[in-house]
């Protein structure tokens, strides 16, 4: 483990983070040209997907997204209006608002599965071997877990 | 080399996704608590500075932080309002302006690096052996490689 941030960890650090923003525009315009909903759209919708009942607290859905507060509820707003989303306040929980998918935001969802998983697949898993996959999977898997682990 | 996207392709796809926003959000909290740049005007100012004379047209600077140009020119707007940057239009080149690095936003990238450096030891290049570093680094740059040479 190296507690020096050296040349070759930045590296990393460089390719990481420069690899992410390539991916997201590339999909994103794979999933635009195929008039789907954004990448950023779909980050949320799926999240509702997997929930029971497809609802989630506000605050439960920022921090699965990893979005602040205040940038969540300006998408979830922009949701709403296009009518994939629907927030409701819950009777007995004072603890704030629900977003809910609706039956539009499922079926934008599938109809934009086939094309994000067709953009994982060419501009992501097809470049990595086997092992690359494992490492990568186990390496980021104990980043984000020391990462939930400390506040 | 993997075609179709399976389950193994698809773990290391979510985890890349998700640890990429939550080591963000994290070192940009050591940023902001620090009195420093955030990570966004952190990526301009330092491509500005690696820069001949640290200074870029604008198109070549949004495309070297994978950044839409309508999105960098609010973002430069804001560092010009913060006297991090200088808009300057060229007299013999008609495509337009010109972002250049003032003294104060090479002062801002010194103040921040440190900080900056110590979040990506901390919280990413700590958790990884040096295999997994050169793994990571390599499976990246042809993913990056790939996505630079194909429309």
């Amino acid at each position: 483990m190296q507690n020096i941030l050296d040349n070759s960890a930045l590296a990393a650090w460089r390719n990481f983070i420069t690899a992410h923003a390539a991916l997201i525009e590339r999909i994103d315009g794979d999933l635009v040209a195929a008039e789907c909903v954004p990448l950023s759209w779909y980050d949320v919708l799926i999240e509702l997907q997997e929930a029971p009942e497809r609802r989630l607290r506000m605050s439960d859905l920022a921090s699965r997204v990893v979005l602040s507060r205040s940038t969540l509820t300006h998408l979830v707003e922009r949701l709403e209006d296009q009518g994939l989303v629907r927030r409701e306040r819950s009777a007995h929980d004072r603890r704030g608002a629900y977003a809910v998918l609706t039956d539009q935001g499922h079926a934008a969802l599938r109809r934009a599965w086939p094309i994000y998983a067709q953009g994982i697949a060419d501009h992501f898993s097809r470049h990595l071997s086997a092992g690359e996959v494992a490492t990568m999977t186990a390496a980021l898997e104990r980043i984000l877990g020391a990462l939930r682990g400390t506040p």
